[in-house]
């Protein structure tokens, strides 16, 4: 898809915090299966024709690492998500090397329970672990992804795990993806850093499901000039997601970005809850029901309702590995600050612009055409350098 | 909305093949409701503000008419209706006086049981009444729309009624909308007569439900990359139409439209079946059920199912509304042949043109601008001399 | 389909707490419109052949009235609920003469905002208000049905409403139907009054939709040895009852009858949760989902869903008659205590009994049984002497 | 669960027409499953308490064989079917020896294309099959079960494929279920020869869906007093079975049985029709959607929909080992002619009997007592000692 490169160029990090969770597993291992032939790009943006030549890593380019705190190692995560029917049989066996390889440069998150480290000291660790992969790989740049559990929305003035991160990677002059709707760079204490970082990034929330299917149903309400008078939801699901989520506090974060999609397309928000309940019986299968009452001519009552039945590891992977290419490009490109013509992959986008799927894909062809006439910027060779001093170190002495 | 003009100017016809049916009973009761204040015009795209400016007739400016081969007065269909739902209770006392008036303006169809008149007599007697109908009321020009019920496809050269009906439209110099899956204007013996009479028109078969969703449901998978393995639908629908399209030939030629909508979306026709169930238990209101079988990253299977319930007519009439004024108007600004902007309204739009919700709806924005930069044409005002010698009267002449 | 009798022994009252609403008024409304033959006995059971010799008292027998704390006339709510498709149109006009006629019996409830009165006082009243209801209508008896809008729990000393009005059925001496999950008899404090009134009761929560649905299905799961692993719902539902179980104390009242009908025919309680949404675009009608995660041979995963669309006072109203009617005759004959052979009709029966549909059906078919070999008791004719001294006066003394 | 016995008497066989199909590999692959204590007994009835003492030959008492005109080996088609997600992965690995057993006992069945045998010839083939898998296992009895795949209906004299298979195991003295719609004993030639063979059989059209609920949903109705207006359905389904009864005769002959217990259980069949769609992309998987419209109290209309989706597998395999042992112990009891307290497992029970599933049930614990209650009989020794001369002899003798 890509052309081809010289190796000491070309090789761009993914380095996901949660890194031994579901999602980050079907990266890892999906990544590795579409190299190998072993099964179509089925749900990556990236390479359909839209994107052939824009200039993004190939896919065989990309070498995985992470942070996480738990220990289960990546392999062991991939027979088991076989077994409850997220990857396919015999995938986890086929692509045994590249978890492995990805498994050696997971590096122990925090704070851990009991974890005496400050927030100074923690942001320093993270990124030194993203500097000393990058280095080590001898990388042309590297991606920092967000694919933990959603947490709870902080309610003072310490930073949550996920802005931890998100400050490591400015520090280490990383570009970064928020694909949760944690808080991520969206913290007040990051905005100066966020500010001088000239790091591009995106966020939040990917939209896999339920939300991507408002995403197109509230537009053709609008746009038929009926009027919805309730929009309804319960989501099911299990796996980590549904344990995080039955947190009243985590779910009132991710119905916030569900509920401005509706607001956003159909000019106000409509009556109607969101429930997201966790049914560990479900595994890492989610359903979700919608039932969207509207007023149709001369007030006739009328019903929309829809179920969504999938996986959320399998629903949100390809959509990773679409944002960790696209903003590493955009990094090579010199693009910075938020990424507005991604809001295609997330639920709440960072900065304005449409809330109708349909736009945000017209957005995000544009977004494929600018990638296409960018030539490769001098920072992509800057972060080739690793003993240069750059933006990541000013803000390093910021602090 | 459209500013006033003289009424000698300002009048518009819409004459409805099946006139006395659920669908035309709404639209004329439910022009009268919304002209007199008593209901939004929820439904109604024409009353948006991306019309402000178009040069639409006004609402109260439509003057009804049509054929239809049976005699129940639609004062007595509207309490029917209201009996089962479909308008609101009160309305047809509120609205009578309009309802009589068009009842009034119906001229009997065929052909009729035992009918011995060849299909040029039939023609003539129909241009003969649309003349009589826009002479009468001094009429700018009047719109024909067919919302009979689903014919079966033509099997021989012998012209079907939707084709002499559409051919007398064309005779008399009139707009034609087909807001049915029947023939229209779509047969090859009508083929010379619509080249040369220069008139304007539009069809085919409303997308009022189950289309409708797979317009926007449709691209919203390809945008995504995910891969559709079947599509199967069932439609139950009770009314008229239920038993029209219980006729396999019937059902054939709707589900047609149904299917081209896959087609230029997905790329590709999916597996499944799409069936049309009478069910007169159900009345004037419809169900459809969609099952969506598709491939996510690596091949893993998800379901997304939908429910749509809504009631036909209230579902149709804003539509034949938006049409009739929307040809009206193209008429009026001197356009002519298939009017491709209005996809947005079909399950298989004349012309080439997209079949995607958002991009039809971009589509019909567009030509709501063309409308408002068009000044009023000199064929505006030729209709109104009904004795001046015009297109139409040359069609009549090469028969 | 009851043996005529002398009017004098014949008419039963009907006293309604919560006689303003939804349910109250489509019960006096349907029950005229029945007797006068303008429409088939659907839904009620008692009408069928199975209750043909019971001699359950003539639905003409039926004398209604009630308590309520707002004032809306009914024929004036007949005719809203007729407006929003609750009611057929045209049913509240001809059926005014008994909506009115009941509307006079209609007497203020409590306690009001404000109300200065104790709940000695307050019962006292209320008793007061039934025994002159029967007496005027010289009534062989009257039962009381709760079908007022869901209480909070209670969470102190204090008799809620429901308590009073239950207190005061039970001084008066008449059989209590409990319909809804509000307290009503089960309050410590009424245990040695229930005990020693020596009258037959029914109750709690009538089972009129999800409920009725999972008392069938979670017997199928079972004979069939399927494992259910979870069972979610979700209730949308505007009307009052939509509101009041907004509140999360009532839910969870409302939510203890539903998880109880999953424990008694599943053997154990399944994963889930239950919501209750107030939306009040719904009006009158409410929609119930549920999904049901469940395994079969080998731990197969399958799913059941099912959409339940009804209108709440459609559904219960017909019940309400069916247990006032099966009461009354309980009472004729000498029953007392729980009616626990009504668990057909109930989320959370009073008494022992099984969970599942068919054997819930099978207990009233014995009941209708038992009902017939019975004899009409004296208790029948005591009431109808007001004067006399009875349980319910002891009762009254010792409070 | 049953008393252990000695090996030479309690071996039972299970003959399975369709042996290589998905039922009969997961029969096979399930029953080594669940007596290794891989997997808890889910779905198996015969495993619950109620049959504890009733006589049941064990499941680790039972041999498989069959015939089939496919070839592939079980243990590949169990592969299969695991990566279909039908089977637990590893399972066909765990139990390949008993897959390579069974697929020892399969013999070609008929007729092939081309075959130039009689249909006595052909009976004959397939009882000396069934004799010969008798006397070399030294069974106690066999049992034949048809699973394979639905046929067309008859249409003139000759005896389908299933009624061979039928024939054969009458001749070979042997008891027969029939799992599918086919025509198997119910054709007017066998008539006789079922009469005087004295063998138990059952049938036909395993209930594993759809109809299973139908069959608790429309008792619920019918006791509810509420009136079923149409009742629509859709099944879409891939594997053998879909393709199969895409064939609209194999189609009606399903669809007869499905619309028996709507009758049956409701009074009369209401509106509405059934579809099967043959849709590969499910694979072994099958989506059932029903669409109900039933009236309400004072005519108001309501809807119940129901969506199953489960593994047409996993469903029937539990119900063909439940009527293998159930038939073989009514056999080892004397019993003969059709046993209508199966009508549990069926859509379309042979003899009369209960459609509500809770009916069916209670008849099928009465069963279960009676079987306990019942001493073996010398038929049980009589198959043991294959050279006696018996009712199978006759039967052939008669031909």
């Amino acid at each position: 898809m890509s052309a081809p490169v010289s190796p000491s160029v070309s090789r761009v990090g993914v380095w996901l915090i949660g890194a031994r969770g579901s999602v980050a597993t079907t990266v890892v291992a999906g990544c590795a299966a579409v190299t190998a032939g072993l099964h179509p790009p089925t749900g990556l943006v990236t390479e359909t024709p839209m994107f052939a030549d824009s200039g993004l890593p190939a896919l065989s380019s990309l070498v995985f690492g992470g942070h996480d705190t738990v220990d289960c190692p990546l392999p062991k995560r991939a027979e088991a998500l076989a077994a409850g029917g997220v990857l396919p049989p015999g995938l986890p066996t086929a692509v045994r090397a590249e978890l492995s390889a990805a498994d050696r440069e997971i590096r122990t998150g925090g704070p851990l329970p009991g974890d005496t480290r400050g927030e100074e000291e923690l942001i320093t660790a993270f990124a030194c672990d993203l500097r000393d992969f990058i280095r080590r790989y001898d990388l042309a740049r590297a991606v920092v992804v967000n694919v933990a559990s959603t947490e709870p929305p902080p309610t003072g003035a310490a930073l949550p795990p996920s802005a931890l991160y998100a400050a490591a990677a400015l520090r280490a002059g990383c570009p970064y993806v928020n694909f949760t709707p944690s808080t991520g760079l969206d913290h007040p204490a990051l905005t100066p850093l966020v500010a001088s970082a000239g790091l591009p990034y995106a966020g939040r929330d990917g939209k896999t499901g339920q939300t991507l299917l408002r995403s197109v149903l509230g537009p053709m309400f609008s746009q038929r000039a009926l009027t919805v008078r309730a929009w309804s939801g319960t989501n099911l699901l299990g796996g980590g997601d549904g344990a995080s989520l039955a947190d009243p506090a985590a779910a009132a974060a991710k119905n916030a970005g569900k509920e401005r999609v509706l607001a956003d397309t159909l000019g106000a928000a409509p009556e109607g809850e969101v429930h997201i309940d966790d049914v560990p019986a479900l595994g890492d299968w989610k359903t979700a029901w919608d039932h969207i009452a509207f007023d149709g001519f001369l007030g006739t009552r009328m019903i929309l309702q829809t179920i969504w039945q999938g996986c959320d590891s399998a629903l949100a992977a390809p959509l990773v590995l679409d944002l960790a290419r696209l903003t590493a490009r955009a990094h090579e490109t010199g693009l910075s600050g938020p990424l507005g013509e991604l809001g295609f992959y997330f639920k709440d986008p960072a900065g304005e612009g449409p809330g109708a799927l349909a736009e945000q894909y017209a957005a995000l062809r544009r977004f494929a055409e600018r990638l296409r006439r960018a030539g490769a910027e001098p920072r992509g060779d800057r972060l080739a350098r690793p003993g240069g001093r750059d933006a990541a170190d000013r803000i390093e002495e910021q602090r």
